[in-house]
């Protein structure tokens, strides 16, 4: 896919500074400076003007940036002034638990069906989402003009599932399987295995042992 | 902290790869060439004899990799022939969920405590673990010997709760909030916040229609 050339960390902070200024904005206050976002949030302040100029001139000198202005642009960037439709494949512990998370909806993400292929989980509730059967997922997907798809299936199935949200449409993967996905240039993909990020702390303990 | 030079994307490999093994292990097969474990991972084969290369020499030409040698190298390589004790931080949905959540336990990594300030959530039961005041951290740190932190509490608390961590000796730790935190040089520290996750494809969702 076409991409910015923006690095992936910058994306990460812009998204902390993002719900920093949401925090600030709840209580009122107009104008703030780089220093204190980068007190905020725990980075310096240099590395705070050098990722919001990857956007262009930004706030007033001495003054300060304007927090309503900085705040609806940071949304704007991140693509969050758009409400982002998602699907979940998997509907097992982690598939279910990340349906009932109210997070994502915080932030504009709305889960808007779960599907399994597993008979004894069709038709289960989960808050006011009811498990679905795998074959529902095309019609959903398109009633809904879903974009984003999150595999929480087993290994072993992951491939076959991505395969399917690609054939309808979805844009955007977020895998929390254990399996390295293969995916066409036209679609992204990010890898959040649990146990994987367990292992990389684990596979650095251990170093440390050596 | 020192660190090997192995990229990261390495070491997430090195743990799908340990994975795999394991599935062919338990069908009772023997040796598997690197094309194998490549079709069966997503990667190519050469990907594979790349990253395997970093450890030293493995296999035979034309015979290929013993399947138990190879995956009990790669759990040594990922220091998972130790159990690691951890605990969680912040006893919310997400924190519980991770409390109940099978998979850790599969790969070696143990829960011997959740934690909250919330008078109303301590005593609660999730499965077999009590939720207990964060002023018990010290005591299960120490009678355990956890070495893993996982921050399952609002971003505002996320640096005082990773500063307590620290001070109780914990090496390693796993932030779920969206806060970037500071941490010592010799802790290592992963950022698996879901919500910034899904900000990151919103971003490149959205970056295509520009």
């Amino acid at each position: 896919m076409k991409t910015l050339k923006i690095p992936e960390a910058t994306i990460i902070r812009l998204s902390v500074y993002s719900r920093y200024m949401a925090q600030i904005k709840r209580k009122g206050i107009v104008t703030i400076s780089s220093g204190e976002i980068a007190r905020g949030v725990g980075v310096s302040s240099a590395q705070v003007r050098k990722d919001l100029a990857y956007f262009g001139e930004f706030g007033t000198r001495g003054v300060g940036y304007n927090v309503g202005e900085l705040y609806g642009y940071l949304m704007k960037i991140l693509g969050l002034t758009t409400q982002w439709k998602l699907v979940i494949v998997g509907a097992g512990k982690l598939g279910s638990a990340l349906a009932m998370y109210g997070g994502f909806a915080e932030r504009g993400f709305k889960v808007v069906g779960i599907f399994d292929n597993d008979p004894r989980k069709i038709g289960q509730k989960l808050d006011n989402l009811e498990i679905m059967d795998i074959s529902q997922l095309p019609k959903i997907v398109e009633a809904n003009e879903a974009k984003i798809g999150i595999i929480a299936v087993p290994a072993e199935e992951a491939q076959e599932v991505t395969n399917i949200l690609i054939k309808n449409g979805l844009k955007a993967i977020l895998n929390f399987s254990p399996r390295v996905l293969s995916v066409p240039d036209d679609v992204v993909l990010r890898n959040v295995d649990l146990s994987v990020n367990l292992e990389i702390l684990s596979f650095y303990l251990d170093a440390q042992k050596r």
